[in-house]
């Protein structure tokens, strides 16, 4: 692959967002509504300049409070809503702070089902005030059909037994790690809070399906020989709702390595009662099988535990028993330490 | 199941066409061009009132000849355009046949890239005569995700080695033969030409990823325990483009039964040279192995071959060795005879 031929995806074709960010709270009480807040907080510290809640909220993440307008001064160039509520509507009393923060210079960033766009006022303001609302959600127009084509550069991709149980954390810390070690390595991301803490990639799931692959092939384009990407995986292949969408993701990353990403002690698919989690190793070897047609020296590399519900020494028994099991490294990335070194050396496929 | 979840999909989730049609010849040259209109001419005659050419066009469907306004008055609801041009745009010297259609109380029925809506004389000419124009690559809107709950009713799906080899004809002819067995059967279009032919259906490689398996779901609602809906397959699980709406299709059809397509000779995927086409023994096991997921009851029925770059002798030998091969019955529908009876007798289950 001749060097010449290593480029980012043209403009059109992702999204680049204003940065840094203002996190915007809402009036939130209770912090599992602020995930994507958080998530930036702790990944993306150098997007985010300062927090700004209404009054009522109880949730902080420790940042600067801010309005917008001082945020702005500070260097924002954007208010990121870093809140969900149910239904994914936009309440009507955020309407002053958001029509504010376009008074004051920011872009808005949000990621809820009801687009930015679609809200009449918030639309009007922008226009007037030459500001963009960028919907995460939307995804790249003109995408092209999945090609096949080998691209240069080296690939992680995290697969999963189910939805929500780490792929996004798993792939952030791995591409951490590798960076840790010296490694040129991008964390890619292919969800609406791996896209907000990259600061682009693609919503896999929004993209039109006969697209689907033709965006994971635009997801990590060609690098030089030694860079890896961390591609942040989607669903399950074996879900009954999702599996395209996993399925697309796999072929086109054409990844060299996955990591598999389980939650022990789940044993229906979230949601979709009587429907049993599949097996670590029928995870893998579905992975491996279908990952084969874009990729036939595609390998898993090791095994991600989302151990939260443990403590640290039943975890660790449980990742060095895993590990005896699967005969792979186990690690779970957030507690990181040892197991996590030797899952990064097998991705990189280095016995250390 | 109770009888009364038996429903069809609400009006706002599918596309119901007006019909009958008279099907649209431009001035075609070519009768590759005409595929549509020949595939609904075969296939639906009893929607198709007639045909409408410009002057210059060679090719004819051997149907009465109509302007709109004559085709209006003998019952014909919509012009459909039945050829496809490179490019897929709609030239200017069609647009005169086009109003005309319009004027003289036909809606306008296309499938092209170029969006009917979104040429402005046919927009305005449309809004002015209360006509509709229909996209048949518009998806319904608000699709559900998949529910992987099982359905009433017997499917059956086909599945193939590559696009473009036989499974719409072959989903046609199968239905086509089990109502000629008494047996209450349904064509179920997950494409183009397939949905103009049914006069229903969803295009399924129009719908957004996270929303294909619930669009598969809708397209063979439940049904009574002795109907069979026979779905269009799309794509290949070994396509690098299109394998997720493949998988999608598979996990929301939840079928009872498969039939593999192939074309004898074909090595390579179309487009895509180095991908070796899997052999029909793979495409079964991996079908299988991926649709147990969503119904654990799936079996292989048998095989459907193209046959038609042979000549009967060299067709009939081939039929009779790929069934002693692959120990199923192996037909090829177009030539119909009593190994189409064999493979439709084995998707019914029922050794005859």
């Amino acid at each position: 692959m001749p060097i010449d031929a290593v480029a980012e995806p043209a403009p059109l074709q992702s999204l680049d967002l204003p940065q840094p960010y203002l996190l915007f709270l809402g009036d939130v009480q209770h912090p599992a509504f602020a995930k994507t807040a958080f998530g930036l907080r702790d990944w993306a510290p150098e997007r985010c300049i300062g927090e700004y809640a209404l009054p009522g909220a109880t949730v902080g993440l420790g940042l600067t409070q801010m309005d917008p307008g001082q945020a702005h001064a500070a260097g924002a160039r954007a208010l990121v809503i870093g809140v969900a509520n149910v239904g994914g509507v936009i309440p009507a009393h955020w309407m002053p702070a958001l029509l504010d923060a376009l008074s004051n210079g920011l872009d808005l960033i949000g990621g809820m089902h009801t687009r930015l766009s679609e809200v009449a006022p918030l639309r009007e303001h922008a226009q007037r005030h030459g500001r963009r609302l960028i919907d995460v959600r939307e995804p790249p127009a003109d995408l092209p059909t999945g090609s096949g084509r080998k691209r240069s550069g080296k690939r992680l991709l995290t697969v999963g037994t189910d939805c929500a149980l780490g792929k996004k954390y798993t792939a952030l810390s791995l591409a951490r790690a590798m960076r840790a070690l010296g490694i040129d390595a991008t964390f890619r991301a292919s969800g609406q809070t791996g896209l907000l803490i990259a600061g682009r990639g693609i919503p896999m799931d929004a993209v039109i399906a006969d697209f689907a692959s033709g965006a994971a092939e635009l997801l990590s384009p060609d690098a030089h020989a030694g860079h890896w990407d961390v591609i942040e995986g989607q669903g399950s292949l074996s879900h009954p709702a999702y599996a395209g969408v996993s399925l697309a993701l796999l072929h086109g990353s054409q990844p060299d390595a996955i990591v598999v990403c389980h939650e022990p002690g789940r044993t229906e698919l979230l949601g979709y009662p009587g429907y049993a989690l599949p097996s670590i190793e029928e995870t893998i070897d579905l992975n491996l099988r279908l990952g084969r047609r874009t990729n036939p020296a595609i390998r898993c590399a090791g095994v991600s535990l989302n151990t939260s519900q443990l403590d640290p020494t039943q975890a660790q028994a449980l990742l060095d028993s895993e590990s005896a099991r699967l005969g792979l490294p186990v690690a779970d990335p957030i507690r990181g330490g040892a197991s996590l070194q030797a899952l990064v050396r097998a991705c990189l496929n280095d016995p250390g």
